[in-house]
């Protein structure tokens, strides 16, 4: 085993050496852009511990990683169209750099690209793969839209938000890992229960990203502070206050979450009170808790080497940022 | 064998089957929507023959037949985003009926889609037809992107158009075939030389299209008359054109193509006249001719029942509106 300093180098290297210049250069360039942006490469780098962890060699399961990297990225790429941000990790996002045409065609090229990543495997093999990758891929869609409903309904329950975050984050971190564990040919029983570590730790990581953004001390993966307010995004925050705020409460809240601001101060303050007094970062870091025990549970339960717990441990508690 | 009515409402009936409600409804009510609009499931109908024609059971093809439709139509959805179409087959566009988010979001699941409805075939058909599709799919998108280019570019080749029709529109005509064929467990060097004939199909189709919009009789596909032209949509017409006039008409035509009128009346009169006076209905049916000659002599090469040759002649011929 290495540490996952060197499975992400080593995600990076493999990852550089497929960069090629391709023609036409207005569909690969913005790949390539958005390919070499950076992030943490957290999902390959799943697929490659996973797969160590199961006794593999991780190299069989580069081609599987890269896979999951672009269509991450793929997903990022159409995304930031829906959501019109300008920005990802710093810089222009394909659309604002290149156009919304361009942005279409270059993530459609990128689901496909997934496919093909995976297809020089061994046909038994990448056939497995490919059915993760369809289910997975799909629920990704399935999230994306409701997330883009979520914003328009007055109705969206804690548990709706949650069954999106599950299908839009969870599925694609858990099947990230369910790859390696398949490319390790390890039981089945074995591959759904590192899916399921996989979703409870996805779970915990998207809603502590949901957390931090107004109750983190500094700004997380590049975004600003608050960034959620600012642009009205609803997050676990804001379905878990509907649900406790009283009626007149619910009511601000659903105001100030329907205008847009120059000056965001007085906003930002007002909607932490509300949340803060109703004991909303509570109640949030519970459920965090709930989900990182939930996935400590399924660790117990697979039969493997506690040093090799201890990494998948670690790595799931440097994402979320607590103990799991 | 049966006839190709015959195959088209095979088709159809094993389609309607697959159209379930499923949520979010905002993902696939547009899916469902677009894929019962009708058409004349050439495609389709192509895998479903090509599979009888190589002596075996079409509904051996029905689900990959489903997988080239559902891939089609997901090539409709982002096209119609990108050139502004509002109307496909007589109805709203996706991105009318509802938004061009969700337009994004139903092309992308369908892409998935195709992937899923090949994934129930044994392994090694499976991958076959996979690795088929993907290396179809990514041409369609770059095909796709060229279009795009040559929107804004002044120096684009007939030979460049002929390569961008060659990905977008004739490779999967071309690869409907061949996965008819792969199902047939036919032998490789049948299963290219069917995806040669549908290619030069596909071009021979492709380029009839663009004739007729300027000098068929009737509107083609539900489409006005003269809609290339109207929407400054560069075809082979104009493509040839600038390759055989005059430098001041090249001028003429740059200008022409770059206006947008209410009325057209002028405008159609003066194109059709400069492109009749060079020649270019003559040569553009001349390309055509060339194209259904060597489909014809592929055709030959191709070890099968006369029976069976005819049949595919006259589905070919019915396409491209003359003899095969």
């Amino acid at each position: 085993m290495y540490s996952i300093a060197q499975y992400t180098d080593f995600f990076i290297r493999y990852l550089e050496n497929q960069i090629i210049d391709k023609e036409p250069k207005n569909l690969y360039e913005p790949i390539n852009y958005i390919m070499s942006l950076g992030g943490k490469r957290i999902r390959p780098v799943l697929t490659l511990l996973t797969t160590e962890i199961f006794g593999t060699d991780y190299k069989l399961a580069l081609q599987a990683a890269l896979a999951i990297e672009v269509f991450h990225n793929s997903s990022l790429v159409h995304d930031d169209i829906i959501d019109e941000d300008p920005i990802r990790r710093g810089k222009p996002t394909v659309h604002k750099k290149w156009n919304t045409n361009i942005a279409i065609l270059a993530g459609d090229a990128m689901i496909i690209q997934t496919y093909q990543y995976l297809q020089d495997y061994e046909p038994n093999l990448a056939m497995a793969l490919t059915k993760a990758v369809n289910k997975m891929a799909l629920k990704v869609c399935e999230g994306q839209t409701w997330d883009v409903d979520f914003e328009t309904r007055q109705d969206v329950t804690v548990s709706e938000y949650l069954k999106m975050i599950e299908y839009k984050t969870g599925a694609l971190i858990a099947t990230s890992m369910k790859i390696g564990a398949i490319i390790a040919q390890t039981s089945p029983e074995n591959c759904n229960l590192i899916y399921d570590f996989g979703l409870n730790v996805g779970l915990a990581f998207q809603l502590q990203d949901d957390y931090l953004d107004l109750f983190g001390d500094t700004p997380t993966f590049g975004r600003r502070l608050c960034g959620d307010i600012i642009s009205n995004k609803k997050t676990y925050l804001y379905f878990k206050a509907l649900e406790i705020v009283s009626e007149s409460e619910k009511q601000q809240l659903i105001k100030l979450y329907a205008v847009r601001l120059e000056d965001n101060a007085k906003k930002i303050e007002t909607i932490t009170k509300l949340f803060q007094k109703s004991g909303v970062p509570a109640a949030t870091q519970e459920s965090i808790k709930k989900y990182t025990f939930v996935a400590s549970e399924i660790l117990e339960k697979i039969n493997i080497d506690e040093d090799k717990k201890t990494l998948l441990k670690d790595f799931a508690e440097s994402l979320i940022g607590r103990k799991v």
